[in-house]
């Protein structure tokens, strides 16, 4: 472990091991937004418990004033599986070789403790801080995403509140932490098509349509097109078929409809009512009958420039001796729900390596030098 | 009722009534065999009841020399449904404006009545005939088709026993008895194809290879090849995709596989070798990883020319005052194991326009003309 550290940072380490007692397996919290309230209430913040359906969400704010700088995360657990194929028992955190393993050590935990401890080390070294501090905090992050940060940000716009900066705590490293940090996300939109005929007997196949022969050509056509050539930011729009299902079962009938479900991961350079658009016009080409429902489960959103930005580029490189590269990859977050509000959002967390594995575990110095990270990017936007 | 029919004919009704009355759902032959056994061993047949796992067959014979000519059959009848939803109970069979009513009354228990009482009357008329007569006759026609007349063919083929000229009893006529025969089939070539893909996440299909998206372009190919042009009596060859499956429920996963169920109704201008090889080689030049298993439900068959054709349509003249309309439309027949064997084959049976529907019935004066048709065939080919 460096030396260069805060002592405060350790903090880091236990409260990270406190956390992972806590059995918060989705929706459950199982204490760990009281263990973060009893921790933030001394610094000065006004905790508002939100709680929706089944869901336990936490908004905790220091001060009133512009800009506010928000740290964004959860506290719910993907399931352990079978405990027995763990090489220590998952919610009893143990250090081995350097290293914190239980579940929800990388996914988010870690990132939570570094949080807490980067800002009681900033509201002690920056009592006259500009700005307010905040958390927004859910249990829901690795369910259905109903209940939980979308449910904080429709309050927060209600009541005309409004996040400036957001640090989302997901764990955006690869090979050592701050390698990488996610400034933007695609966009994610799913389609449900049902392409209809008319059933008929495979022997008088001119008596009937089959839906599953018009498909065909026009999913030769869907499977192939080009849908943008993405930008410095993100990588070309893809669009994936997930499911295709028709027929009776019986091999002798034409089936009366074909069921085909796919999805888009897309860039700035595209719109979902573009998409939309699109893919009508095609199935409009095919002279298909069809019924289609949509479902947009999150814009995109980019993070390109700005305070937020140059403080965690400055912040790591401190720590790091250089930049992190900038990435718009993978899968969804939460930062989908708050982008749209207008807030700079950057997701910054350790290893990404063992999450939603057996054995996830988090590395003692990541933590450490996750902490400080955290600490200089608050000092870059609110000093 | 025309007062030109032999006196005898009266029997094909009382014969279809007590077939009728005989229960006899795939595979039950429920006593109907025994009823044939009855009324043509008195004429002087030979009779082997052929039993194969769960199916009664009945292989019976008069004479020994050539030329063979054979009747076949089915006894079995398809489920009834619900009898409520008769208008007469379905095992009862009762006589409405001309017509008898019942389950199997057209398909094919008043065929079997008409094949029995023709053959009485020919064989009355001419003791000395040529040839010898036959009846071929099963009770899974309407099942898988496993036991039965297929079976029976390789009993016979085994033995060095010829069939030359085969009637099949099937309900062929459409608007009035004799306006349509068969005088083939088509092929019916069933294809399961699995394709094979790499599972993986929707957000990074770069390392996932879709087997729907494999899929679509072969498809399109598939389904838009001209497979032949037909002759002059058949129609072009036809590919229907039945059913096809694929993905984990899941959006956001690109499936391992995708299958694919296709059927070929093919005409005696191609063969189900060459019909094999095509899919291979579209597959191959679309670069699918795949897995291919074919069933051959059967050959196609054509009597385009000879002896029965020429009794058949003599026969069915003079009966109607024109000869019939020739066709190989429809669906399979047990016509398709027969005809391999070098046998001239034709389906001549009443009208199929109520056969495996509730209130099942067959006009009385088709039956009465059909045992005429079938008795001046037999003359036709054996006096």
């Amino acid at each position: 472990m460096s030396e260069q550290h805060n002592v405060l940072n350790q903090e880091t380490i236990t409260l990270t091991k406190a956390l992972i007692e806590r059995q918060s397996v989705t929706p459950e919290d199982a204490g760990c937004q009281q263990l973060m309230d009893d921790y933030l209430s001394p610094l000065g913040f006004n905790i508002e418990s939100m709680y929706f359906v089944d869901t336990l969400n936490m908004w905790a704010r220091k001060g009133d004033k512009g800009p506010a700088f928000c740290f964004a995360g959860h506290t719910d657990v993907v399931p352990v599986g079978d405990p027995a194929h763990w090489q220590t028992p998952p919610f009893e955190p143990t250090e081995i070789n350097g290293h914190i393993h239980g579940r929800g050590a990388a996914d988010m935990k870690g990132s939570l403790a570094a949080m807490l401890v980067a800002t009681k080390r900033f509201v002690t070294d920056y009592p006259d801080h500009k700005g307010s501090i905040a958390f927004l905090i859910t249990s829901d992050e690795e369910g259905p995403f109903i209940n939980g940060t979308t449910r904080v940000i429709d309050t927060l716009e209600a009541r005309n509140e409004k996040i400036d900066y957001c640090i989302v705590g997901e764990p955006s490293s690869t090979d050592y932490c701050g390698d990488i940090v996610k400034n933007g996300r695609r966009g994610s939109l799913t389609a449900y098509l049902k392409i209809k005929g008319v059933q008929g007997h495979v022997a008088y196949p001119h008596l009937a349509t089959n839906p599953i022969h018009k498909a065909a050509p026009f999913l030769a056509e869907l499977t192939t097109t080009v849908w943008d050539s993405g930008n410095d930011y993100f990588p070309p729009t893809t669009m994936q078929i997930s499911n295709m299902n028709g027929g009776t079962g019986a091999g002798n009938v034409i089936p009366a409809t074909v069921d085909v479900q796919f999805n888009f991961r897309y860039s700035t350079e595209v719109t979902a009512e573009q998409l939309k658009e699109r893919v009508v016009a095609l199935l409009a080409q095919h002279e298909i009958e069809y019924e289609l429902d949509w479902i947009h489960n999150g814009q995109p959103f980019l993070t390109d420039e700005g305070t937020l930005l140059e403080a965690v580029n400055d912040a790591i490189t401190k720590v790091n001796g250089k930049p992190a590269t900038l990435s718009t990859s993978g899968g969804t977050s939460d930062g989908r729900f708050i982008a749209p509000t207008g807030a700079q959002v950057i997701e910054l967390g350790p290893c990404n390596a063992t999450i939603h594995k057996v054995d996830e575990n988090v590395s003692i110095e990541d933590l450490l030098k996750l902490t400080d990270m955290y600490y200089h990017t608050l000092v870059g936007c609110l000093a």
